[in-house]
């Protein structure tokens, strides 16, 4: 007989781990399944938890010569050996942060694959053994993928994302395929490590949804770390030859340009983690990109099989994955649940950092939305001046009619940390009085705010 | 002729410094008058700059093992040569800075000691000369000095927080008289440092304004850094004697007891920088602690002459400092401007640093008004072990019948920044709910703010 559960997650991640949580403090009996080696999903296993530490590791052998807008000196970078040993220490940490938290809310933890036997009841395979859960409702919160690279497996000089950090030594230059957020992530970090570093889209620009100034300093900023971009460019092929005189890898776009080069992240893309789960068993189906579609309460068309996070597709960020799993297991339970709110945040963790909540200059423009914004740059303030942050920068965009919030962007320090007040005020609907007024401590990037704020106010003043 | 000014502002700190810019963004003519070598008053020659950029400095050298929780290592202790090259490079650009920003707007500078005339004629000696200015508004903005040693003399081994930065060489050990915000800045600094540090105050506890816990989180902080506390104990006197076997001062308090030390640091209060003003020339004169009375308005009793930012006391922060010289600017020309907000944040920048705003649980308590806290510990959360910050914490007060945000606390890193995401909801009225449906970047300190809600959340469902 199959063990009996409220509520059955498949996966670990934000999502499932939220959801499991949720459900137990509403008293129910839970299940989580997970078939990586270290709870916490992908996130914390491959993606977000891996590539922040990267970051911060970076930043910690970089950070000087990076505020210095100066290149790394040979003795300062460090080998791939340092850089993951941190990373491999913090996933490890917030595994077992993870795996505490579920246990200490009672939710029945198994590792192995899972698969649908039918619409209540899955399967675990557990190394030699399967166990069979039923579950009166089922999550779904398995992820997502890296798409694999087009006509060339993965090498020790070919990576997605997720086998970067089986990296055994830093290259002289990569070439990452793809300039989504996760591309231009890696991208400017493996810059301020030194590596040469082209980034090939087919897209015109980068980063289409981020504000345009924001993104022009961000490329600015890259280039003068010898990034090249080669944007509206496809790459055709991928070809590994040890023969090559500068490199291991050659590129061919479709315009017929070849980057040779020691190393290639190919980061296009990610597809819902669905293969395995025997989703027909269930009645369930997905889209060309492995992922589930699911209604206004994260229902499947199997109305007791939820699904969230990123399988469920945008926006496929840790924090509003982690909401959906909350509200997919209070819509479960029937007790009333928000809609999530819409003015989530937008985080990069790049280097610089770059954060936006609300809309953009080009969203407003469209929308023939009348507006003023008000620009504060870190060297105009005594925190930015203390930090060495000469380059960033906040913008704040304010309705020209009645002075509420529209919208705020920044790039530089602490962008993703700054951005929640705006996020306060855009979502309690706070105008640009609320900032001329307040006192912010000093010193404080925070001030920012006022400046930018001030710099409107004179606008609209005219 | 005397030159004739439509507002002279004597001091260009914060509060002289934002009074005049708002003077000239309303087209007035405007003088400031400055006596220090450096621009922007004792905040940025040896007050709130120079002390924050020392801490920067000294996290630079003592941030791994800070947050390593270990004692400092002989070869990673900076030298005071070291750590106050950057905070004077610091205090010249920020003077820098203020200089360009009064340049910028027009603003007439006068270097000298400033001395009233009578109540419409301020006097400057610029070294051999003496200029005479004459203005329809005058700001007094000339903010504080630390109240000198009670028995004895400023020397090498005993400054007051403006002397500080003149220290040729780290002591091995500092006492230091006054456990205000000041007097626990640099104490934490020098814990860190590695220097054993003494902290003496006639008071029971150090910071009675902020929350109970976080500053027992602070003291239990500080004592792990070898830092003594000698509370309730009020210095008797101070004696410099250089054949002391282990230490040149020796200091005896009423109680009896006698502390021993390299160095003696006496920051028991501040007092208006009145002195050498003439201010019965303009029929004004000040209370004991040398400082101003103004109305709401910020005007003295003689209408006409204004004061604003620490020489008239409570709250003494940069940051109400320059609001306060705004709104007198505003008020001198008949600008309609609010009177300042209420909810301004409080800033310690001690290592580990302290934020407040709104109520704390004692105010609420004396009040009895019903609440409930909630709490989040930044180990809990991906970016407190991201950073290696495990003790920092943050708690929310909420009002139990209708939920609003009445208060924030929080210790630890980046709390001066977190603050102000509390300062906007409370301000505008949030509550709980906020907090319960809000996406925060992931990962970010912020999500300190969901992690505690859910705590009060949880706690008020019970």
């Amino acid at each position: 007989m199959p063990e009996k559960y409220d509520l059955i997650c498949i996966g670990s991640g934000p999502a499932g781990q939220r959801g499991a949580v949720q459900a137990a403090k509403l008293g129910k009996r839970v299940a989580v399944i997970e078939r990586r080696r270290v709870v916490g999903g992908v996130c914390v296993d491959t993606g977000t938890i891996p590539s922040k530490t990267f970051r911060e590791a970076v930043l910690h052998y970089c950070g000087a010569a990076v505020r210095q807008g100066r290149s790394l000196r040979r003795e300062e970078r460090p080998t791939a050996e340092q850089l993951l040993a941190r990373v491999a220490e913090l996933v490890k940490r917030q595994g077992e942060v993870v795996e505490d938290q579920l246990a200490r809310n009672d939710v029945a933890l198994f590792r192995g694959r899972a698969f649908f036997r039918d619409a209540h009841t899955v399967a675990v395979e557990t190394g030699d053994d399967t166990v069979e859960l039923r579950g009166d409702n089922i999550l779904i919160a398995v992820g997502t993928r890296p798409a694999p690279p087009p006509n060339v497996g993965e090498s020790d000089c070919v990576f997605t994302s997720d086998g970067i950090l089986r990296l055994t030594a830093l290259p002289r230059s990569i070439a990452i395929v793809g300039a989504g957020v996760i591309g231009i992530e890696y991208a400017t970090m493996f810059a301020c490590l030194g590596v040469n570093v082209t980034l090939i889209d087919g897209r015109p620009q980068p980063l289409e949804f981020v504000d345009r100034e924001i993104v022009g300093e961000l490329m600015h900023q890259m280039r003068g770390r010898n990034v090249t971009f080669r944007t509206s460019e496809v790459v055709d092929r991928i070809d590994v030859d040890e023969k090559l005189p500068s490199g291991r890898v050659s590129i061919l776009t479709a315009s017929g340009k070849r980057v040779v080069t020691d190393m290639v992240l190919f980061s296009v893309g990610r597809v819902g983690a669905t293969d395995g789960l025997e989703l027909g068993a269930a009645g369930l189906d997905v889209d060309e990109r492995g992922r589930l579609h699911v209604d206004e309460q994260y229902r499947t068309k199997i109305a007791h099989v939820f699904a969230a996070g990123d399988v469920i597709g945008f926006p496929a960020l840790a924090a509003t994955s982690a909401e959906q799993g909350r509200l997919a297991a209070c819509h479960a339970f029937g007790v009333p649940a928000g809609p999530m709110g819409t003015n989530f945040p937008v985080g990069i963790y790049s280097i610089p950092e770059i954060s936006m909540v609300g809309a953009t200059e080009h969203e407003l423009t469209a929308a023939k939305t009348p507006y003023e914004f008000g620009l504060a740059r870190y060297r105009e303030i005594a925190r930015g001046q203390i930090l060495g942050d000469a380059e960033g920068l906040l913008k704040m965009l304010f309705h020209r009619d009645d002075r509420r919030l529209l919208g705020v962007h920044a790039i530089g320090t602490g962008a993703t940390e700054l951005i929640h007040i705006g996020q306060a005020v855009v979502t309690l609907g706070g105008k640009l009085d609320y900032f001329v007024q307040t006192v912010f401590n000093y010193p404080t990037l925070a001030e920012c705010y006022k400046v930018a704020a001030l710099d409107a106010f004179n606008k609209l003043s005219r």
